[in-house]
């Protein structure tokens, strides 16, 4: 079968490293150059609203997917009379849009934080009233890694608020004053099955994921069936077809859910060296139609994002249990240009692993 | 760092799979059109001993490996000039000629089958009078998969065997009546530090591997202590930089080299599955200057030769445990078009779905 991804990134690197296994072939429309993807298949190099590039692109796939939400859902849809697209655009646009996510996580049954769409400085001054500070501000669509969103502590924080943010729709939010964030992931198949790996930690610096703990220490098997049965009916809910990840406070042990991301998510990229089958084989399982495979962790494990650059390969590899996976990525403050999985007999082993490895990350 | 890879089969696939993980890019040269190794690197088509295609080829890369061992040692020792070339051209000399692998064997202390160099039917007559029946008459170079050998069991096979293969150097050994096959696969960083896998078990059919068993059962420390040190022997012996394959019969106990492999080997495909670090990414480890990663194995596990062609993948998917890596080949009676790996939580485990994934198949 041959595979389509909108999006040239690290999650395509990994989705078809995973994928080439199986004896996929991948073709990629991606506007940069050079990508993470290059030399991994086709890549056709162009916007993604480029609707004569999306017909070079579709031509001849059997499935189309994405790695990068924000695709123009007007994009998939030129897809969606050609070739099956998943997760189908309508997830997709739930997933851009704030309050649409937020909607959805409630038609779950999720809990989430109390918010108010917010259009106008009025409108904000409205929402500070009803749900009091302090709050998050947030831009509807487009944020991630922290971007497009600023806490308002104080009255005198939301006219500068306003002013950096307003001007496109945005979302209020109560701030959660949570004790730790975890986040799941789930996959379901063209059949409706779904599976679901263990409730992870994750650790953010500078509001870029900096660690993931997996499986998250201190979850009762009560705790992970209940935010499995809520990803199981969004899933359903949606007839979606490949992998979610949701972002979750844990408020004395309550989980609410605060972000969702319609693809594998990096949060999930220890499955590559501690699960059975990585997020990346199942999302192609599930998007090609294949049976889904087994979500058990291997061994305790964690990882850590390589942020901006990545230390001396020969010293990572020197860590026991460390697995890199770099993106050719050039260096550049903040940027994701690769990680490391470490594995351990038990979570003391992966804790003191891992320190060594942020040690290497932060020299 | 960029690898280059002389020969672009499914050898060279998992090497680069494995190896890009690591950040690092690779070049192939292969004759072949297509290859297994297409869309994983540039590919140089262009036979081995092309002088021109050896220079384009080596310009611009680290370090120069290989994946088939039939490589003429003149097109390597072109290449030593400008790069550093691992395993070293004498290596490969030592392994594609059946006397000098026996007698490396033996500078390494490893038990052999009696052998008798052989280049005429006279020569032949007298071998057989020494050696006694049955014995193994097999050319010296390019034999691979049982190929290019044959057994004689009676005075009668002498001349028709001598018929079949005669005309280039040969060798006849006396046949030995193994208990079962086993192999052990070593790793030589550039540092000389060598890490060894544990032996495994292998069945062929039809003088092609069908299955391995990973770690091979009813193996002692002090057998696998032996091997090890049999093999550090020969990597030490030969400055060995990169993974070493050896095939031994185990006879009542006692190990007894029978070929070896300068490259990653077919008995260690487990490891993509099975092991803390897979031969393929120990190789590139080794042959690019890096630490070498664990080989301990991450549980019980076995692998299948999918054999002129794939089951159907959504029932090999369904199997527990199972993890299938294709090539890209099409299907041809006898050719290794894939392999699954199978993974469980004990041998018997392991077993029962190797049976299962064996009855798909053969069905």
């Amino acid at each position: 079968m041959k595979v389509g991804i909108l999006g040239g990134g690290q999650l395509g690197r990994m989705l078809a490293l995973e994928g080439r296994k199986l004896g996929l072939t991948f073709r990629f429309l991606e506007p940069a150059q050079p990508a993470p993807v290059d030399d991994l298949g086709e890549v056709i190099r162009a916007p993604y609203d480029d609707p004569e590039a999306l017909d070079r692109f579709v031509d001849g796939l059997d499935v189309v997917t994405y790695e990068f939400e924000n695709v123009p859902v007007a994009a998939t849809r030129h897809l969606v009379d050609r070739v099956p697209v998943h997760p189908a655009p309508s997830a997709l646009a739930v997933g851009q849009d704030r309050v649409s996510e937020k909607e959805a996580f409630r038609d779950a049954d999720f809990l989430t934080a109390p918010f108010r769409a917010v259009d106008s400085l009025e409108e904000l001054r409205d929402a500070v009233a009803e749900l009091g500070l302090p709050a998050v501000l947030k831009t509807r669509r487009m944020g991630y890694d922290g971007k497009g969103q600023t806490v308002l502590r104080a009255e005198a924080d939301v006219a500068p608020a306003w002013e950096r943010l307003g001007g496109v729709p945005l979302l209020l939010e109560s701030f959660v004053p949570f004790q730790r964030e975890l986040s799941i992931i789930g996959v379901r198949g063209r059949d409706g099955a779904s599976v679901f790996y263990p409730l992870v930690e994750n650790v953010h610096r500078d509001g870029i994921l900096w660690t993931t703990v997996a499986p998250a220490p201190r979850v009762s098997p009560e705790l992970q069936a209940e935010a499995e049965g809520h990803v199981r009916h969004f899933l359903d809910h949606h007839g979606y077809v490949g992998v979610l990840a949701i972002e979750l406070f844990d408020v004395d042990g309550k989980l609410l859910a605060n972000e969702m991301a319609p693809r594998v998510h990096n949060s999930g990229h220890w499955t590559l060296d501690g699960a059975e089958t990585s997020q990346f084989e199942n999302h192609v399982r599930a998007v090609c139609g294949l049976p889904l495979g087994s979500t058990a962790p291997r061994c305790p494990s964690a990882m850590l994002n390589f942020l901006g650059d990545v230390p001396p390969l020969s010293e990572v590899l020197r860590v026991p249990g460390a697995h890199p996976h770099l993106y050719d990525k050039s260096p550049r403050p903040g940027r994701k240009v690769g990680h490391v999985n470490v594995t351990g007999a038990d979570a003391a082993e992966v804790a003191e692993r891992l320190a060594a490895l942020e040690a290497l990350a932060l020299g």
